[in-house]
């Protein structure tokens, strides 16, 4: 049993959007992961995942049932939970530094499994 | 889908020793608590737990598998996971905030489940 500090862990990561896992409970796995730009449009089947901001800010850009987009902009100290089935893309205008919490081995893109920025199988951190 | 600021959600949550859901995923839930002093030595049968220091401070005493005591303090942006079956107990001298990652239904006392701490239909915040 051992303690994770979050600004320690995310200043070893400099890569954007490779999430890396630094720890697992319950069969649920924590990433951190940094990013700036505009991630690739993806749904999860069968995934819920949570994104909690931990330094600087990023737009969650989604699509309703009826297709229509919509942004909700996210600072430190917030998070939010894309349920499974919901079309989404992070966007980001400087980087930003994110903590993920969804079950162990969600593929980062999802259904958009052949994109360049697919990581099939992320480190530990 | 709407996100949670936690800073606004603490400002809602005043009792000690009584988690709060905030979200829920993949059968997993968000909780948050503010406490102050000792809690009851519990362990979970079958649910690790997360915790993450939002606000303040505490220490989190566990008993190794030989019965001896250790202590793991924990500052904001820190967190650990204690796993099923390890005897704990989170400590604080002040008030301090937390974050629960658990599965949806652990009951906060754990094995200690007749303890006057006991929560056992936790709220939404």
């Amino acid at each position: 049993m051992h303690k994770i500090n979050l600004a320690e862990k995310f200043s070893q990561l400099s890569a954007h959007w490779s999430p890396k896992i630094v720890a697992e409970l319950n069969g649920q796995q924590v990433k951190l992961v940094k990013f700036a730009g505009e991630f690739v449009w993806h749904h999860h089947q069968s995934e819920d995942e949570l994104f909690l901001v931990i330094e600087g800010e990023f737009e969650m850009q989604h699509r309703d049932s009826g297709g229509l987009p919509h942004s909700i902009p996210l600072k430190p100290g917030e998070f939010l939970v894309v349920p499974r089935g919901v079309e989404h893309r992070p966007v980001a205008e400087k980087e930003v530094s994110v903590l993920l919490f969804e079950p162990a081995g969600t593929l980062n893109t999802g259904t958009a499994n052949s994109s360049p920025l697919t990581v099939d199988y992320p480190e530990q951190l």
